[in-house]
């Protein structure tokens, strides 16, 4: 069983190689009369595409996505919506030397072992660009979310060893205002300004660097999630590390909260104002998910990301003969990709929120 | 669509609640012909079982497991294998003073307020105690996997703030017999000895502190892990998270490769000896996963779990009416669960591999 | 991937062998707060179980019935419903003389040629024991269908030439009734009656013979079924032939309406009266589906069930090595199947319309 | 869940409506390495397309095919294989007269009933133009099995009350050339002409009519078929009942099989020739599947399909608002489906085939 399908009841289905005609998404599953607002949709990919900033690849792409199906007079209709986003700048000649290098890190010799036969062409399918099918299906479930008031915002919080402070998140919107005033897209304008000084300098050695993104969900009520397998952060989880160069996540407390005591970390449950049907605890270290079910608090939980493989380093590095090989840094690439990742960390909690909140819809007879 | 279910090809269904008649799996998609070694199984569920030293619970359940179907002469026939597990000690009037309380952090509240209703003895469906089913399960995935050289090892790592030094990981037996003379299962003595006495101090003070678990995968062939979703760390970091009481999960370089440089980063491949067939890089930063496809390299991750929420301090709370309540600490409870839930980490690892492992059998024509 | 679950979102997986300890099934995906009556699935278990007549098997299973998890104070909890039958008349011995020869029209062969294993023991999986489990859970799917007003009546209406007239359909307890005091389960008592005198001269021939049973639905809802390919239809046609022995389905005019001209065949809608929100044809050739899709109208199917391949004659055949081979008849099995088939056939359909209700609450944002 | 995929490990998405700008069809899990010839797609495609005959609708598609993703240099590669098929000739004005009607047998209806909402040209997704998508699927699934020596050959066996004979079906080559030298695509030219002349006099006469499509699957080997649920002849049902106006299908024996006796119905093995290693009967009853499983005989089964609903005949029939209206025959459409479907019926059954291969790969460990 193959594994290009996410989700069960908000079920998307993503195909495409980087270097082939086109990319795309069908998502199946949408409920119908669901305002389908192509215009969102694509300046949600005009935050993933490459070459917007001096810190992202300067490959070109517009990135123009075209609805195929399943949307009829502006709704969407209940029938699949196919999602299609031509390749345009298909440079392959630039990997024309990498056809029998395995890169560092990259993922050339495991398509080669998997498979036996690899579209070599700017990483084929292992590229991140396929992330830009799921950013397109994601705006899709954004709006389904929308419309019941659900909000997800991410930001990169680290890069590197810069740390972000925390930030008060009361108001999503004034979030995302500064966050979108910066290349870097982090929510607090000082430390964007050290990351951006930070990824140039690391771009101009021709290297990379990792960071971590935090992502908050407002809005979601009390119950999604399905025990005891597909808990609402197990799902999360699995969203984000199915993201390309992630290696960590944690929701809540997260790691660090696996050195506290139990009377630190239990969250105090607050009695209700009269007038509120609203669970309330006095801290939130359980990240707004308790026994793998929302509980109405905000969902909190971060995602750590590798840097880059593509350095613009020579490096040493085997053919498929196993013999020992050099690699020369040449392409386009990102020196950081936590910029352009954090419209794909919201796409992917979005997609799993969706899912859920519509699997929640037959939890009670 | 509910969520009691795991796996794709090796698929697993768990049922059962804490205080019910028994707790119980079918395994459906178990390839005929393997041994099925029953002692093996009830080892395994040894390890997880309550009352085992005087760092766990005191609740006594002998955990006997019986096989129902699927099993013929010993050896799996390709139908579905059911496990059952009664529950012995079901003492439920411990839990009589729950009924209408939320307790802090555990997943009371929630489960209200999904499916209005709850079986309120001793957490229900939401105990640990239906991790004993997942363990049995995965007693048999061990056996698939040990058929093809593949072995998985876990143990605790930390708990608390008490972290045990990196160890030589060449010989998974000797660690694991290392692991089993203590009962932190810690394959590091000193470290060991200083974690029980850690949570036996955290014991009597009735309280509770969380911990984290490494686990290594040893002879994992190249291949296993579907693109672009079910990559291989996305499905363990699920398995992983959908545990009792897990926040935390990173694989590889994880959360600290994230502020590394990639010329740090990138581990480079070996030439091969000429009669090898073995892909190596001088360095794991990888975690045996490229791609989210198995590189043959060993495969590392680490869980981070959360301290029990149950403690025997008087907490305050609401009720279901959302009114100021108090919670005196009573019941049998855990101080501490990693000792117990390394044979869980092992088992939902196994899982995942063996549901990859057969995947990747038909991934080439 | 293994075949023993059935449905998305009401969806069960069944276990157990024929001679094995137990058979049974999980329902996973049962809403909430459902009132789990277990005397009526006690009931609709002895509608299947063996013994019950003289043109049934005489082998003797209580077929009792046990919940082992998923109910609580009488009702589901949204957690998986676990279902136990255990095994009683296990008399394996009478199958010790098939351990080596392939019974003819039996799947015998079969499950040696795909597993290499096979438990010989009364057909193993591949007995018709299995479905005991489908009845099981198909009562709890009418539970949920009761309450929401949807009803499915089946009954014999051929047995080998012998066919039942068409019935006044409009009040399906009435023929219920009928239907229950005769042991054929024919809701005609005349032809009940020729039928059961055929089938009795067949036994005394050691003979066996085939029939069909026609199904009614009423009550359903228009907007059922999924399309394109989990039309309603489809799934009741895949549902009807996973019952062992059944080889045809057809709906509405089957295939009889394919010798029809368009001008005959098409179902004209008549005009609502005012206060009416129903949906109405003159004729119903399309058997309450269009597009795959309930209209609202009765839901009308057949289904064809071979003659049972136990005969009590003596029979060529051939052994596992291929050689010449004879079998004698001996055993317990019935000479006809449908009377028995009823309520599964009933089951199966509760099971494809419990699931199909549920995946159509989310169809709609 | 919606319903718009198929299959498990070879698993199809289709997507598109019939006046939409495409429609077309994802490929998962087709295993790398597979040659992958376009033209034999297209030419699958031809046999399908609108317009080749008299007896066709006169709808001008060319359905020129696409390949936009998994395949490289002409091989498979193991992700997700998209299909892309260009609407041309979308005269949406022929559908104007229908947005507010409801046309007899359609699925106008029902669309509304479930959805609200209903892309009224053309039939929308409830067309058969999505079965475009099927047939570009099922000959990459053709390719799969045909590298595996099995064949799949369809042909029309009924036109309204018109039967073939039975045929001699030892060389399905000759079959297939003798079906594609008329256009009903009957492989008994006696039958064919006697079939095209009373099709085209139902056109002239501006109605439609009905008929019957037989299939027979040669090479298959014992062991596909996954017990219970998943039987081979439960999927293809499932497959055949999915296509646009099926309304029965039987395998082997079928509908009459359920009319003859044990003795009469059992197929006799025959002994093994010293050199052999196939499984030989004396009948096909079983349709060379025995408890759901292939047992390496000719597979065999028939589909029924209704006359299709559109006719040149003004009809009776209700707006949306449940008043009287009348309809009048416009548009272009068949006169009888069955020729066009055979192509589609034998691309079904590649696909179940195909699925339930890979399925079986994992049967043993």
């Amino acid at each position: 069983m193959a594994g290009n399908s996410f989700g069960q009841l908000f079920r998307i289905t993503t195909f495409g190689e980087s270097h082939g005609i086109a990319i795309g998404v069908i998502i199946d599953g949408c409920p119908a009369q669901l305002d389908i607002d192509i215009d969102f949709i694509q300046s949600e990919l005009d935050k993933r595409k490459p070459g917007q900033s001096k810190i992202t690849t300067q490959r070109k792409e517009s990135d123009t996505v075209q609805i195929l199906s399943g949307v009829f007079e502006g709704k969407s209709t209940g029938t699949p919506i196919a999602l299609l986003i031509p390749n345009e700048d298909q440079r392959s000649k630039d990997y024309g030397h990498n056809v029998d290098v395995y890169r560092p890190s990259h993922a050339d010799y495991v398509y080669d072992a998997k498979y036996g036969i690899r579209d070599h062409r700017g990483g084929g399918r292992s590229s991140a660009r396929e992330t830009a099918a799921r950013v397109a299906a994601g705006a899709v479930a954004k709006l389904l979310l929308k419309q019941h008031g659900i909000e997800v915002f991410a930001h990169v919080t680290s890069v590197g060893k810069i740390d972000a402070p925390n930030l008060e998140t009361n108001d999503l919107s004034a979030l995302l205002q500064i966050r979108e005033e910066n290349i870097v897209r982090c929510a607090d304008p000082a430390t964007a300004h050290e990351m951006i000084e930070f990824i140039d300098a690391v771009r101009k050695d021709g290297d990379t660097v990792g960071g971590k993104i935090s992502c908050i969900v407002k809005g979601c009520p009390a119950g999604l999630g399905e025990p005891v397998f597909d808990k609402l952060h197990a799902d999360l989880g699995k969203a984000m590390l199915s993201i390309n160069a992630v290696h960590g996540f944690e929701y809540g407390s997260g790691f660090a909260g696996s050195e506290l005591l139990g009377s630190q970390h239990n969250d105090i449950p607050q009695p209700k104002a009269a007038d509120s049907k609203v669970f309330q605890t006095r801290t939130n270290f359980a990240g707004g998910i308790l026994g793998g079910i929302s509980n109405g608090m905000d969902i909190t939980f971060k995602v750590a990301f590798k840097p880059v493989a593509t350095i613009m380093h020579n490096q040493q590095t085997i053919n498929a003969a196993g013999e020992a090989s050099e690699i020369k840094g040449k392409g386009r690439h990102d020196p950081c990709v936590v910029p352009r990742a954090v419209v794909i960390v919201e796409a992917m909690a979005a997609l799993v929120l969706a899912d859920q909140f519509l699997r929640n819809k037959v939890s009670i007879v």
